[in-house]
């Protein structure tokens, strides 16, 4: 449709039967899809993945959430608690590649669908398990939410501003920092299987996974010997300055701008004393290294803010930006929403779907040749139930509908 | 070595070469190589990826970082300015599957090494770029570091405290989390190129990938039709109560726990009541919907904290989490250094380096049939120049000696 993407079919022919819900294990299976995968949601029959509605008691109000970690997938419904639905998931898991799950601890093996039983039945998949804990944890039994793990991985004490309380970083990272994790592992998975026929267990926990998006911290406490506090207005370490947030016209929540001169290029400072044109600044004895702007920050930053505040954050990204230093105007979700680049670039995509209308979201930020893989719509609850078992397990029409008589799908 | 950890053979014959520096592009090479591929490093001869020394002037005295983003990788030394070492690195992209690259934007086109060149000698070769801004942006010829792409990807905005200043969150997800997305394109190219010979050209520019972890924000700005506004300290969206943190015992910078009751469980509510011995609570007309939690927080929330500061965050942990609540404390570096469970679990493994001695870093988070991927030394500049040269291109010792002399290597 849109000229600015395209189908994509790095994954023609994988096939996933996905157990996942929310966002943690939903956001692994989405970059499969997007990649081309052929990915199955099998949701239950009355309400589906719970992240369709997350306002309770107002059904499949929320669509928004769903659609953002769902397209490009299909779903069909099983009862699993019936000894007929459980036997057409194990013949779908038959017939997979990739089997994915991040329901509670112990809630799949119960079901009669961990890892022993579905290798038994085929030796060749890869069944991967998204946990809030690592089994062998003190807290594997423990449920987790994204905050949960940003808590207990460390990413919540690293966030905020110097010397006050820690803050829950704004992203979900808990959930698809892990999510992307995995992914990983099972296309690496997927490669060995390929050539072997050799499948395995993948598991991640999301307090595990949070530790891989804390090694710059990590190797800052390995420097300083303590543990790392936030600064959030700065950046970390205390060796590049100056490098921080600064406030802007006219004044706004949101009217900031970075500005980040390293150590290791010297043109950054100077540069930047040219754009606010105070250049007498480059050999003040006060700002003449990068240790010393550091040590100075008292007295340098009021400069740097007096010149930010003159401009708003967009002339002074553009500004400072454009003299070859890094820099970015802190933008906002309803700016980065309406940026228009977003659309030329098939970054940003209108889902078109059949209930819910057009939905611009953004879409598989990595670009084949030019162009990012095009969203399709999220689907509908059970929409794809015939069309798979028919496609996957030869099922007939008649079979599907006796089935769903019967309350099995 | 260690028991908790296994040799990973995914990726095994797979060759990448490898031109990236700092963040955004060793932490995507990285997890190939943890998947057991081999990758190579190109490192100029004189200070090698600036990710070394992070501290100008003190050679080579920042490795923890470098560790970090580097560990199982090989490096070799090449003049790419010097004819023949731009020879040199045409012929290992020859024999290559993958190559990335993170320079400033232009430069490696500058080189002779663009997609187009590369191609021309290799057709089957993934080809990837990461930037901070994409081909096509306002912005694409602007430096980016880390706080760039969250400053202008939204990430900034909403993180921090409600109605303050915003603050980047403090993990470097515009580097790590931009070359996660990056590796999910490289293996699902790979699978491609592998059945049909085709290889192609990958991007992804820093600013887009933060959209994608920015996808829970974006639904709930659809859900009221505003910018997402920062509340780092409650769960986002105004419907899960209670829920965000709660100060504990002794009162340091990090003596906080997330307590999180879901609207969609109602035993959430219950068990915390019990928990906190204030049954009363459970019925009580003010707090008795989730909603009704959210709305009365300011009587709700001190009730809360006066039980939380009575304990330890562990000790809250455990007794809210065990309960059946997500309950998290807030951990900080040194605690999850410190942590035996991530040691035992090989979550956190110890690199054994040969001028550097024993580090303690995470490892890859994913387990294959119970275990990581083990560890091993980041490269020491150069390290594998004849091992490579000889190994991909059949150079002898002699060649490389001279070449060296020549400056070349």
């Amino acid at each position: 449709m849109a000229e600015n993407s395209i189908e994509l079919d790095f994954l023609a022919g994988v096939r996933v039967v996905d157990f996942t819900q929310f966002e943690a294990g939903p956001s692994c299976t989405e970059a499969l899809a997007w990649l081309g995968a052929e990915v199955v949601k099998i949701e239950n029959p009355k309400i589906g993945d719970p992240g369709r509605r997350l306002r309770s008691g107002q059904p499949d109000d929320d669509p928004y959430y769903f659609h953002m970690f769902n397209a490009n997938k299909k779903s069909i419904t099983i009862n699993l608690k019936s000894p007929r639905g459980l036997e057409i998931a194990k013949d779908l898991l038959r017939q997979a590649d990739i089997c994915v799950e991040n329901m509670a601890p112990g809630t799949i093996e119960r079901l009669g669908l961990g890892y022993k039983d579905v290798k038994a039945i085929n030796s060749g998949i890869i069944f991967c398990q998204i946990k809030g804990f690592g089994s062998g944890s003190p807290y594997e039994k423990n449920l987790a939410f994204d905050m949960i793990a940003q808590a207990t991985g460390g990413t919540i004490s690293v966030t905020g501003e110097r010397g006050r309380q820690p803050v829950k970083p704004g992203v979900s990272l808990g959930d698809t920092g892990t999510g992307m994790t995995m992914a990983i592992s099972i296309l690496g998975a997927l490669r060995k299987r390929d050539k072997t026929g050799e499948g395995c267990q993948l598991q991640v926990a999301m307090q595990d996974a949070m530790l891989h998006y804390m090694r710059t911290n990590f190797s800052t406490q390995a420097k300083f010997g303590t543990a790392v506090e936030r600064d959030g207005t700065r950046s970390g370490g205390g060796t590049n300055g100056p490098s921080g947030l600064y406030p802007c016209a006219p004044g706004g929540l949101n009217d900031y701008v970075w500005i980040m001169t390293s150590r290791g290029n010297a043109e950054h400072w100077s540069r930047l004393c040219k754009v606010m044109d105070r250049e007498e600044l480059i050999n003040d004895p006060r700002f003449v290294t990068p240790a010393l702007r550091v040590k100075n920050d008292a007295e340098l930053d009021p400069m740097i803010s007096a010149w930010t505040k003159r401009h708003t954050k967009h002339e002074a990204m553009a500004l400072v930006g454009g003299a070859g230093i890094p820099a970015g105007a802190v933008l906002d979700t309803m700016e980065l929403q309406n940026e228009p680049s977003f659309v030329e670039r098939g970054i940003m995509q209108t889902m078109e779907h059949p209930t819910h209308g057009g939905f611009k979201m953004p879409a598989w930020p990595v670009r084949v040749n030019g162009k990012p893989p095009k969203v399709t719509a999220s689907p509908i609850l059970g929409q794809h139930t015939a069309d798979v078992l028919q496609s996957w397990l030869g099922l007939s029409d008649a079979d599907v509908q006796k089935l769903q008589d019967d309350g099995v799908l």
